[in-house]
């Protein structure tokens, strides 16, 4: 199995599947072309959340604004998965979640990331190495298996390529400050402060402070918890603690971006009744 | 074959598709995902139009508005067909045209329709029920077969579930009074008045009352009969009377949206010549 | 393995594919279901560039203003592969382009092309003819074989038929007059100027002349030759000249549309230095 994602939009991902085809590749499975725009840091975001989800394979990554330049190519390992994209950081994040899915699996170590570059002299473009360089380098490692990548020509184990980490809020057992990660499409502003904070908090009032202001909002376990248009303080599926609303956007509610502070407050909530649904 | 639809975006359907995998699930086909978000209607209408195209199947279908609340996770057993998601009413549409699909070719009874509640005990999230409940039982049901429904753990045949039905038009021999249910990427305005209403009008004028007011237009066969830009009405492939534009959007032209009422009246027309393209 | 591509949004498409599943065809793939709507020519732009990546197979080609109308279906064989849609002059360019390639690989003749009518008498619709007269087809070659298609029931060879030739530019050593095929989904404006125009001459400053007026761009081999938010000119990876922002839109900032005229001139460049990355 091989997966695609990229910022690509459309048509430019068909190219990449045309090329995998023509390598032999049949098994594709299509993540997301339209992970934001030029923001590897997001794309590290949704993939570490998403890929986890997948059985092994070899996963395609291509949000490259530095394409055509001395960036390299590169491919990790992290335990039965690999990967392969440009070396911005953005590869990174994912790869630390598969390694340790695999952990808890069968035992494997979270440690288990490799790093290789891969030589892509002489791609037929300076803008598409998505199909240039890295379509048919992940056909090579899909092909040999994820377990014989450093037999593959031009592949080298390296020691030095960019990372990127997720960033850390700041938290105390009542107030939390950390920034928002991404907006889905639902308007769901995603921060980095991790849904531990919530733990056992479900029912209460949270002052959530944003460009906007300062709000009372409701800490609840769903969306429907509160009525329909109504903002919500949640834990997401990822893990992260959300500022939504109810069948509505949360980035409008909250003028919030990624990038954008938030603080999450117990001690400057109001108290008040939370409504229920 | 597992056909997988909702109102996600993206790239949460990614998430639900590495489930798939994971469970043994390869022959994956997007159906749709930006389906009309929170719209479990506009959901039945399109499924009950796309979904008989397929083969038997399990159709996993996720608009769900009420994640996290208490409506149960279903399966229905339609024909030899099966479909997976959330209680709001809008696998029955389809359900009924896939259990009536398969009675024109095999004898089956249209009423062959079962209703299984799947226990969706545990879910390791409130948000992303498609994900943690509705894929891993659509796979269950994928490796099991669809004759075997009954013999899951957790399914148990139930009578009592949502149910939804497309509203009827009210019809009479020169007018029709109906409602917007959708209006698809082209702008075109679909209603819910059959197109048997239009039966030999074809190169008549029709009285379209809507919230822009009469307008006359010609009743054609396709778009291309009228100019450029030009309103028309025709039967959709979907057997519905459409308001539509050539090469334009007809919700705009019209002034519709979904829900919005429509007048048809062939008294009220005033005689004219339809344009020839 | 049979692609897909069309002008049709969202759900559209699935209905296409139920047809092609329900007559056997299990191997699909997406190309594009979000090409410019009602646009044969983009169409034919977009597919010239993308098909051939592809290894042999069927190509169904959906972007039909003239649904409903008298234009025929037809099926156009291209050395190995086919493509099937109507008869509206966009099949033509990514035919060539398919036969060149195979030519390249075994000696195949680029000339080889041959079209041929398909009978579509008598479809469900007048509206949905990718779903009701081009999926069949496309499924009936695709089990026959590209090699059978003149034993096909209803398939006949055909002279007459739509050409579509992507405009040439006018091009001289120090100046090019050329329009804008395409805009990308990054907003990269791409010109019918080939790129041996800009051979040897990155580095340089270009005078981009357009409705925005005439403005001083450096050449370069890829987006981050320039900051972040300058205008470029580069060669795409299609082969033509683009008018591209580094991480921002082209279109927007040179005023640019399909259609639109670009003058491209070293003559009037005001000697300057190129920026560097």
């Amino acid at each position: 199995m091989l997966t695609l994602a990229s910022d690509f939009g459309s048509p430019y991902p068909a190219a990449m599947k045309g090329v995998l085809r023509s390598h032999g590749v049949v098994d594709l499975v299509d993540v997301a072309h339209d992970l934001p725009r030029n923001d590897p840091r997001a794309a590290a975001f949704w993939l570490r959340f998403v890929l986890p989800e997948f059985p092994p394979g070899v996963h395609l990554v291509v949000v490259d604004p530095g394409v055509g330049t001395d960036r390299a190519a590169i491919c990790v390992r992290a335990g039965d998965h690999a990967l392969v994209g440009p070396d911005n950081g953005c590869l990174l994040p994912p790869a630390r979640a598969l390694a340790a899915s695999g952990e808890e699996d069968d035992g494997g170590d979270a440690a288990d990331i490799e790093v290789f570059a891969v030589d892509d002299a002489d791609p037929r473009s300076s803008t598409f190495h998505g199909r240039d360089v890295f379509a048919p380098a992940a056909a090579r490692v899909h092909e040999a298996g994820v377990d014989a990548i450093e037999s593959l020509d031009g592949f080298a184990r390296v020691d030095g390529y960019d990372d990127y980490e997720i960033p850390s809020a700041w938290v105390e057992a009542e107030t939390a400050a950390g920034e928002v990660l991404v907006v889905d499409d639902f308007g769901n502003a995603v921060t980095n402060v991790p849904g531990s904070f919530l733990d056992g908090r479900v029912g209460e009032t949270i002052a959530v402070e944003t460009a906007a202001g300062v709000r009372q909002v409701p800490v609840v376990e769903t969306f429907a918890d509160v009525a329909k248009h109504d903002p919500l303080v949640t834990v997401g599926s990822h893990g992260y603690i959300e500022c939504d609303v109810n069948q509505g956007r949360g980035d409008e509610a909250f003028e919030l971006a990624p990038g954008r502070a938030v603080t999450l407050s117990f001690e400057e909530a109001v108290a008040a009744a939370v409504p229920t649904a």
